[in-house]
């Protein structure tokens, strides 16, 4: 049976400090995000999405975006995005220099209208400035879209509007283009048809892929990508957060169990997994929240029995 | 990109009812084991573990075998299996009319001599009455085999155990062979090694895949089997069930995220994954357990939706 050949190296973006915490009702502390992103970059990421420079009105748990920025360690070897929805927000991304900026667009209308009162081609078009001003201040620009695989509202995305939406956000200059399951419908036969279209419209080594695992399909996702080429994958420590906008949509896929699937698979990443399972340790306590890592859990459970062991 | 092709259609053994169960410490009442087998029965499932004629000195929870047998209404369609460790266990499965009995055995030398105390091959010895005596009575023998993907005591585990375990089992006469990935340690690329070595050693429509999500790799080694050619997988309704042996081992993949993933694919199952939800949520309930399927928690959250939206 001819099996495809996968990527060698794959860079794991982690969403967790923003993505993740985004929807705590609890207000998180500054210091706590901010160890919890110099605890990731130590660890090995090469890029950290560590705020949201959003109207507090709307993500109030983001509202500490340039205390966070301010207080992190730079590790030389991360890339810090910061999620940018206006030119306010830019301003703001870029005064707390972060090194790149985060703009959106979902690929299904009805997801787009419903949650930010506008078409697709009206929420692109407002992005314009955003994008114009990071390329001048010489700053990465990452493109999301969302709802890929699927939306709460319409059910079905066609793939030509996923085409459609990458090839706007290649026209601003995008360096790089998500391709999300926000409400994680999908399965892999469907990822591998809308991965490979993706890849025809924009350079496959610039697209990454965004799972979550809500129907428990995110890891069978991201091996049908990685088959399909895709070398990019964003993952939450402790699988914190989901999405603010879409119901039920809780569970972006835990950052453990994809490392554990890649590095299963001979795929380096350059990140150590022990050092994450304890930083997924450390956010859950300090959230209380349950560790949603099935590695985290598992593995936490294999340390606890080392240290029981030490102490006999 | 070449991709492999899938099988068309899938069998799907539910296991919950013997694997599931056999480890909950609160004894579960005979009646609900009863109307769990004959829910899943008439969900679809062409095959169903039902029970297990094991010592209840060891496994107490399957003491009352031959009720659960006794009280189900068979259906027509639907292949009830059972455990049975010895020709004891064989003549009460044969008794309670049993359709299919099986045996097992490890793929690893010291998961065998640590949990049932004798090496692989004097495991498989023992099991020759058991599966001479199933074959005279024009019973169906399942052979399964445990630790095929690693041991929780040697690590890593030679392919060639586990054909070779295969081959023990097929001179017995087994009909059908389960590869096991007893603690959920495998990730895609060894499980497609493993099958498809297996699958050299065994007619490849004879084989299935028993995953657990341990690590969250189970729905991704299920599409790799599916890529390698496998067409039968065990789950567990509401990922009831683990290991009792091989410590960590919680997490039989679920039967709701198993029939997602395939009917996503395309592929036919002939089971209904609406009436397997609702069953789950009734043994989740009436054994005090949290739903541990997630395609389970998101759809009874839009069925309650449902529900409440028409209540208004």
């Amino acid at each position: 049976m001819s099996q495809p050949v996968l990527p060698q190296r794959v860079k794991v973006v982690e969403v967790g400090p923003r993505d993740g915490l985004q929807n705590e009702k609890q207000q998180v502390p500054t210091p706590t995000k901010i160890a919890l992103v110099d605890q990731l970059s130590a660890a090995g990421f090469q890029n950290v999405e560590s705020a949201s420079f959003v109207s507090p009105k709307w993500v109030p748990q983001m509202a500490d975006g340039s205390e966070v920025m301010a207080g992190i360690t730079r590790s030389p070897g991360t890339v810090y995005s910061v999620l940018t929805p206006n030119m306010k927000g830019f301003e703001a991304a870029l005064a707390a220099k972060a090194d790149e900026v985060v703009i959106f667009a979902a690929a299904s209308e009805a997801f787009s209208q419903r949650n930010i009162n506008c078409s697709i081609e009206e929420s692109i078009a407002r992005f314009e400035p955003v994008a114009r001003a990071a390329k001048d201040a010489g700053l990465r620009l990452r493109g999301s879209i969302s709802c890929c695989l699927g939306c709460p509202y319409q059910g079905d995305v066609p793939i030509e509007s996923v085409v459609n939406v990458i090839q706007r956000l290649a026209a601003l200059g995008c360096d790089e283009i998500d391709i999300a399951d926000t409400i994680g419908v999908g399965t892999p036969g469907r990822t591998r048809d809308v991965m490979e279209a993706a890849a025809r419209a924009f350079p496959i080594e610039r697209l990454s892929g965004h799972f979550h695992d809500t129907y428990g399909q995110a890891t069978a996702n991201i091996y049908a990508a990685l088959q399909s080429g895709i070398s990019i994958f964003h993952s939450s420590v402790a699988g914190l957060g989901g999405c603010p906008y879409a119901k039920g949509a809780t569970g972006n896929v835990a950052t453990e169990d994809v490392l554990y699937l890649l590095h299963g698979l001979g795929i380096t990443t350059g990140i150590d997994l022990d050092a994450v399972v304890r930083t997924g340790d450390f956010i859950s306590k300090a959230i209380g929240r349950t560790n949603a890592s099935r590695v985290g859990r598992a593995l936490l459970a294999k340390m606890q029995d080392a240290d029981d062991a030490t102490c006999v």
